[in-house]
């Protein structure tokens, strides 16, 4: 038996008790007639006292040989502390050792295991046995398997069945690039890993399981912008029989649920919003409504003067910045600096004082007077003390750059307060979206989305009108999650294979399964997906979800750890029929 | 909304209430003035009335035009049934229908969607999701989410936390072939799927998250044996500070826990057994309890007389059938017929019958007596009426050919009880095993499974009589888990290398990060992983594994279904920089 308890278990109740304990020497100080060694394990951390009095020469020996890191097993008496520490759960006592095993000793590790390190990213990463030790990242792990409990129990009490869906499929051109397997028994085929179970799911609505849920792996092999992985985490799910509503409450239920159980939140009916006013009013479709500055938009109050640049926009639109005023001219041309970055890509912005004694000073003043800036004020909600940001172009080019100002900006005021959740639903998406690069419409979510009823017409006619049965879940400013009623029969899914491009052809090739099961009773239906690792990174009121995975990959998509992806033999190619095909 | 109550729902109790109901259409018979039509969904059936006097002649027209799994809507009211049906739920009353909504038509499925279907596995598998609406399957698959939810509670409540290994891993040429994944991003250079995430657990327990486990999706590119798919589940678990016993406890925890929530079936203390008894006593290291049978040796009582058949095997074994001595001539030379197929490849059998009034006849009565009979009942413990079956030869192909036999004749015979749980333990299974074509000792559990204390010394001088602490799970004859306590030091796991064949280079490239933790501090540790598709079906009283899989491959690997691996686009090779190597 290695341990009686855990380091984290004895109180003033356990004295004299004698105990067994394990687990990592975190420090030693040595005062040569007396040393204190702290023992760590995932639990908690107990004190060890030897002392020239008490314990043997031998083990006092012992004692002044650990090193940080070293896994020990000892034995001894649980003690009252002399100056005890109320920060720690053990504060009250110590152990008075009597018995000292070293079960393992350590090399001096690359950074030290404390909630603050010294430790860079990379190295971090390559030692991640060793990070995991560090409290911030054992108790996010801790966290994500709680969450994950909770979201199991919510579900599975609602009647919804954890389905496993198969992890080798069939590759499909839609969408992201898959990761692909090549197959050793079916010469020059290839499997491909799921980007969603999105058709398995779909299959066992048509199948009548009428409730389904699967936390599962996910793949998709692109290019990594920050914090993203090849590898993620869905909550997925998907009902039977069901409209839109059905869905909105039962998620909402769910997220509720987690909001209360792990945060401690309580939170009523969520807000609605349609994608259009999400776009209008935030100029972006996962707003973050912790806080105010929407948008007001100035063309009316802007476009009656001799400002061609306004004149020659397509949108003028502002936000109110809350004490703005008081900017200096260094701050705002800071700012300005900042909207103009090629990440932003602002040409310019123009701004307006509203001073706290109720006078105007804008940058065009030349242009505008008062009683034209206090119409901006009325637009963008303004008060005395606050500075207008005013940016001015093509309709979305200009709200996404006005969304990253307001964000910024957000930050900068601390308005993002992350004990503060504040969900919404975003609905009424746009079934189609437009690819600026090719001028080719594809599916905004995927093309198993249904249209709204009586839409379908629109979509020769105006495709990019056409709204969906879909939604997002957003919190605080972060999607994490999103669905749709999807079409259940052959003849709307072959429709809209063709106008997304496909040929009856290729749509066969690739779906052909689907539609035929169309074919057999499928039911109506609809679903969602929850992002887990951003749900439990938000949750956690952190935004890495890099933190919140226990063996993450980098912007390569490599794991520095274990040194993965690898090549492989000669033999394990020719076996599989592949031979590289190496530029060089 | 789509129904106010589900299709499993509604009692006598609710008589006259109005319903709104959604599902398939089971079965409509159809008598002119009356139709009844049974009405399905996950949770039941509800059967449906339309009559001339009170349904109108519209509806009466669209009820006639229902086929089977139709996807029908309809309000109607509660009402008594004339004649009631005490064996289904919902057999005390009906549904008179006053709206008809068909939500979708269905073509004729390929075969009836009863629990008896009249399709064969082939088509099945295709349509895997009409095969899913029937209750065996669906009902298979509910089973399964209830057990992952027991072992999820049991195991969270004993504080192991959930973490998710990753499945872009790195090929280790170890064990069976790894599925691989080509790199897009890493020239060249692959991913392998995980046979396992043992290096993992195993890193995390080297990060002092203490108790691990996770259900997870396991590859294995094997050439599949019946009931093997290349995906599987596993119940996967490790434990730090802990002996082979504190695992064996918690896990015989868990296993009893699902008995009793699962089977409601309580069993006491699981009884262990050496993999040396296991293999004497049943010729197999996984026997089956639920019945007798056992092995008797019997060299010393066969090889002093002139039987050149015995005296010159290594093993002369048998075992008593009870009730056997009632064979008839036929029913024995199928017997042997049996023993002799190829799948068995005994050379032959003798046989002695322990005739009911206590007298012996043997097949091999030339050589010896009743007296030398008798002492073959004694050591087989055979009674009279028994018939005796011994084989002989080499001692290990000997104890499997009887051991075939053994679980032959217990099938026949009716002793293996699906109702009938029988646990066990086997320990002490051997370090190494050698192989029969190579000549080379490899790990029978893995590179990663620790010597028994003391034995290290052994591996040089007797290689295969290293034991080590690694067992097995056993339960009506199959091995439902598996583990052992692993080695935790840098040294020995490169002694351990070595004797398996690799150079000090090819340790380092493929398990170098694995050493390396070992130097940083890695506490004792051990676990065990049990497989989920397995276990299943056995507390499913079933023995294959498929039925409790959704969507199966089959034995070449492929998803019928959906017709997968599928060739792949030239595009996509070459962005992966592969090229197709396929002789013709």
């Amino acid at each position: 038996m290695y341990r009686s308890e855990t380091c984290g278990q004895l109180r003033s109740s356990d004295i004299n008790k004698e105990v067994v304990l394990s687990g990592w020497v975190q420090k030693v100080r040595d005062k040569g007639f007396m040393i204190w060694a702290d023992l760590r394990d995932r639990y908690g951390i107990t004190q060890l006292i030897f002392d020239e009095e008490r314990t043997s020469k031998e083990i006092m020996e012992q004692a002044k040989s650990l090193g940080r890191e070293f896994v020990v097993q000892i034995n001894g008496k649980v003690i009252e502390r002399s100056s005890k520490n109320p920060n720690m759960a053990t504060g009250d006592i110590e152990i008075l050792v009597s018995k000292l095993v070293v079960l393992n000793k350590s090399l001096l590790p690359p950074f030290t295991i404390e909630d603050q390190t010294d430790g860079g990213e990379d190295i971090r990463m390559k030692y991640r046995y060793l990070d995991i030790r560090r409290n911030p990242v054992k108790n996010n792990l801790i966290f994500r398997h709680k969450v994950t409990m909770e979201v199991r129990k919510y579900l599975s009490d609602q009647a919804f069945i954890e389905v496993e869906t198969p992890y080798l499929i069939k590759s499909t051109p839609e969408g992201a690039r898959d990761f692909v397997v090549p197959s050793r028994m079916n010469e020059g085929q290839f499997y491909a890993l799921p980007q969603s179970p999105q058709t398995f799911k779909q299959l066992l609505m048509v199948g009548g399981m009428d409730k389904y849920f699967q936390i599962v792996k996910c793949f998709r092999d692109e290019d990594l912008r920050a914090d993203r992985q090849p590898e993620f985490t869905q909550i997925d799910c998907e009902m039977a029989f069901v409209e839109q509503e059905d869905i909105l409450q039962v998620f909402e239920g769910l997220t509720r649920h987690l909001l209360k159980e792990i945060k401690g939140v309580e939170i009523g009916d969520f807000p609605r919003m349609t994608y259009d006013d999400a776009m209008q009013k935030y100029g972006n479709d996962k707003p973050d409504i912790r806080f105010g500055m929407e948008f007001g938009e100035l063309n009316t109050v802007t476009q009656h003067k001799d400002f061609a640049i306004f004149n020659d926009a397509e949108l003028v639109v502002g936000i109110a910045v809350p004490g703005g005023a008081a900017y200096t001219r260094k701050e705002i041309d800071a700012l300005i600096d900042w909207v103009r970055r090629p990440q932003v890509g602002a040409k310019g912005m123009v701004y307006a004082k509203y001073n706290e004694d109720g006078s105007f000073k804008s940058s065009v003043d030349k242009f505008y007077n008062e009683k034209d800036i206090a119409q901006w004020a009325d637009v963008t909600n303004a008060k005395p003390g606050d500075l207008i940001c005013v940016l001015s172009g093509e309709t979305l080019k200009t709200r996404t750059q006005l969304s990253a100002l307001r964000m910024e900006l957000a930050q900068r005021l601390g308005l993002r307060n992350k004990d503060e959740f504040a969900p919404l639903w975003v609905v009424d998406f746009p079934l189609l979206e437009l690819d600026e690069e090719t001028g080719h419409y594809h599916a905004m979510h995927h093309p198993f989305t249904s249209p709204k009823p009586g839409q379908m017409e629109l979509l020769d006619s105006n495709p990019g009108a056409v709204k969906a049965n879909a939604y997002d879940l957003v919190l605080n400013g972060n999607e994490i999650g999103g669905g749709s009623i999807r079409i259940h029969d052959k003849e709307t899914q072959a429709t809209m294979f063709r106008h997304l491009g496909f040929t009856a052809e290729e749509a066969k090739a690739q779906f052909g399964f689907l539609m035929d099961a169309f074919q057999y009773g499928a039911p109506p239906h609809g679903g969602l997906a929850f992002g887990l690792d951003r749900l439990v990174a938000i949750l956690g009121g952190q935004e890495t979800i890099r933190d919140f995975i226990a063996f993450p990959k980098n912007n390569s998509g490599r794991d520095v750890m274990i040194d993965a992806p690898a090549f492989i033999d000669d033999a394990q190619l020719k076996e599989l029929n592949l031979k590289l095909d190496i530029q060089s």
